[in-house]
């Protein structure tokens, strides 16, 4: 977002060195291990899970409204009467009346497609992991919004892949940005795979992708011949009555779309799919298998009875109510507290603001003096492969109740205040030591 | 098994060579993608699962004989008391109280392990992707038994390992064998990654590795420094109630173990564990993450209820009667049925049994003819990542019952016998067009 200093950046890689002296493996690991690592802010999240801290970091749906008995009393009958099926091993490509229903699930954002197209994955995260595995050689680029998915970019770096980003606003990804990108890396002699893309109620940004856009994202991705992965988590999630019409819609053969239950069911349950053109999908079974052989059958059926004997659509209505009041109590207290110089997105959907702090506070070095005023979020260096985004954090609102939200944000209000003064009276050296504010910081997610 | 022209021969990568012309993403594939390629015998086992089939191809497991009463009731139980743990997101880790349980389900096996050092994974297939995922880059050698796992070798194959198989007889793993074989590939200057085992039980060997051959290949790996992945689905499923003692009960740094509930309570829930050193542990999570973000709370916390809750090892001592009847029923089928020249291993427990055919019999090449005979099995070739085993195939007894067991039996011997007689009558060229009869044939699996 706004402190991108170019349109388009290489990744640096920065965590290419890795292994302690403990390890007495480290020599025999594969080179993509070495781009594993741990979060640095890991520790810090042990911390910020003790139930006095205002959790604004975590990603995790509320699924306090879900119905247990209708979902007990299903899962009972599916055991009693489909349990040799429900238990056993099944297809690699996911159960055929599950993949027939998911085509169902798509109809809203607008996708027509075919049962055979689809391959149930283990949450979208595989169908992430997998369409990476089919498609990437290491130092191949994938272009990414600026910032991206924290869960995308781990998996691309495990493949070894070269992440450049691309800049959004408040409309999402930005075409000019997305051709220039293209133009640029190509004239480096490098090869892109992919463009990765979360149009809808952007996770870690909180903009939606317009519709013009959508339309011009996708002619620039045909001119160039670049496939899109559009990840569309949220889309059912929008708090303004519309459903944002997927890229995907306008065209099968260059787009392949992911979705998950993860945000409009249950995320234990560990179902998402991947809908991809013919030969892709072919390939993306035989990932699949080598990986796990077959997604859960269990979860699956219980997924397949849940939509076929419950009104599901009713239950993603009440997640948006939900979710829309706890994103009114997080911007009107982001109104009423955040001091001058800080801004924010004003997501319709999903679960997330991105919020961007004064100039010369680095949310990454504040966060230990956060969480000691007893409120967490992740920095915004965890969504971009390159170390930037210092300047700003991403705030979820989805998973503590309104009141706890206004807590938080006045929490941190309190903590942003005092960084600056402690940056007016000492300046930038008082407030954080770092090299440069708008220098990439030490990699992190 | 006896075809081996040799102890250990490099894997020739057959099948690297694929993408049809209608395929108009082959161009950008990775390059591991191009050794994912569907089997060649898929489409014959789609007619093999028509009901006038035998089919002793198959490796399902017989779950007939599980409780569906007390599994219905207890997840019904799960939903209404823990469904806000049970459908949420978990650890990446897995559940801990299920890593506790797990090392309690590897005590017979003479495990002592902390549940830290568990990751619980997808299946076991899972922990063998991630196992490969970490430390294998293109080239490097893993050592595997003759035949192996076909699922592993596939595995193995997307990540672009070559396979160096070890020959194996009656007690397993030939020790003499594996220490030739690991000099010769270092003497080749390639490095070798680990041995991939399944001691317990081998699939699709169908023998066990005696006590005193463990010891010794672990000491050849001490000595050589080379790490043991040490798959273990069956142990629990012996017939002479003796339970093999693990090579990891013996060491905790040289041994990653694999386990899984697919034999032992049901595969649909994909429920496995790998037991690593906690540093290799710590590589395992994060690969995980990349992969799943975390494995499904709901199959977890529903094996584990089942563990806590239920007589689980009463459970396992029925499915070892029902095998073991099985099995029963295949061997003196085999003894009485089979023409003289076939030969076959006699397995204490598990699910399989190898059959070498009479010399100068393909058993690919004759498998369209058994099919049409109404009997299927899965030829050798599956097992090799080099293209032998063309004179053997897998016959598995879990799943039918004892009389169409021994109809399957029936119905192969015929098919053989046709064969040898063609063979006595027009020469090898009229049994089966093929180069040599113990030549790699084409890459199978």
């Amino acid at each position: 977002m706004s402190q991108q200093p170019s349109p388009h950046r290489k990744s640096t890689d920065a965590a290419a060195a890795t292994g302690s002296r403990l390890d007495s493996y480290v020599d025999r690991y594969a080179k993509r291990t070495h781009g594993m690592t741990a979060s640095e802010v890991r520790s810090l999240f042990a911390v910020a899970s003790r139930p006095e801290v205002v959790s604004l970091a975590g990603g995790m749906p509320n699924i306090s409204g879900l119905p247990l008995d209708v979902v007990g009393s299903l899962v009972n009958d599916l055991v009693a009467k489909r349990g040799m099926t429900a238990l056993q091993y099944g297809s690699g490509q996911g159960d055929p009346a599950l993949r027939e229903q998911i085509c169902d699930v798509m109809r809203p954002v607008g996708i027509v497609a075919h049962p055979d197209d689809v391959t149930v994955t283990v949450g979208s995260q595989q169908a992430l992991d997998l369409v990476t595995r089919i498609f990437i050689d290491p130092g191949d680029v994938i272009l990414a919004e600026a910032p991206s998915y924290v869960g995308a970019l781990g998996t691309f770096r495990s493949y070894q892949a070269s992440v450049v980003h691309v800049e959004m606003d408040d409309h999402g990804l930005v075409p000019e940005q997305l051709s220039a990108a293209i133009a640029a890396v190509r004239a480096a002699g490098k090869t892109i795979k992919f463009l990765y893309t979360i149009p809808s109620y952007h996770n870690p940004a909180g903009v939606t992708l317009t519709a013009a856009r959508r339309a011009e994202v996708l002619e620039i991705c045909r001119q160039a011949d670049v496939l899109i992965i559009e990840d569309d988590p949220y889309g059912l999630l929008g708090f303004d009555g519309e459903v944002p019409r997927a890229i995907r819609a306008d065209d099968g053969e260059q787009v392949i779309y992911l979705g998950s239950f993860s945000k409009t069911f249950a995320p234990g349950l560990r179902v998402g799919w991947a809908l991809a053109p013919h030969a892709v999908r072919e390939k993306l079974v035989l990932a699949a298998e080598n990986s796990v052989l077959c997604p859960p059958a269990f979860s699956q059926l219980t997924v397949s009875e849940y939509l076929a004997g419950h009104d599901w659509m009713a239950q993603v209505k009440d997640f948006r109510e939900t979710y829309r009041e706890r994103r009114d109590a997080m911007l009107e207290a982001l109104d009423d507290l955040m001091p001058e110089g800080a801004h924010w997105t004003k997501p319709s959907g999903g679960f997330y603001v991105w919020l961007t702090l004064p100039d010369g506070i680095d949310a990454k070095a504040m966060l230990p003096r956060a969480v000691t005023n007893r409120v967490a979020y992740v920095p915004g260096t965890a969504f971009f492969a390159d170390g930037f985004g210092s300047r700003s954090m991403r705030l979820s609102y989805c998973y503590p109740t309104p009141e706890r939200i206004r807590e938080g944000v006045r929490r941190l209000a309190q903590v942003i205040e005092q960084e600056m003064e402690l940056r007016a009276t000492f300046g930038a050296w008082g407030a954080a030591q770092r090299p440069g504010l708008d220098a990439p910081g030490p990699d992190q997610s």
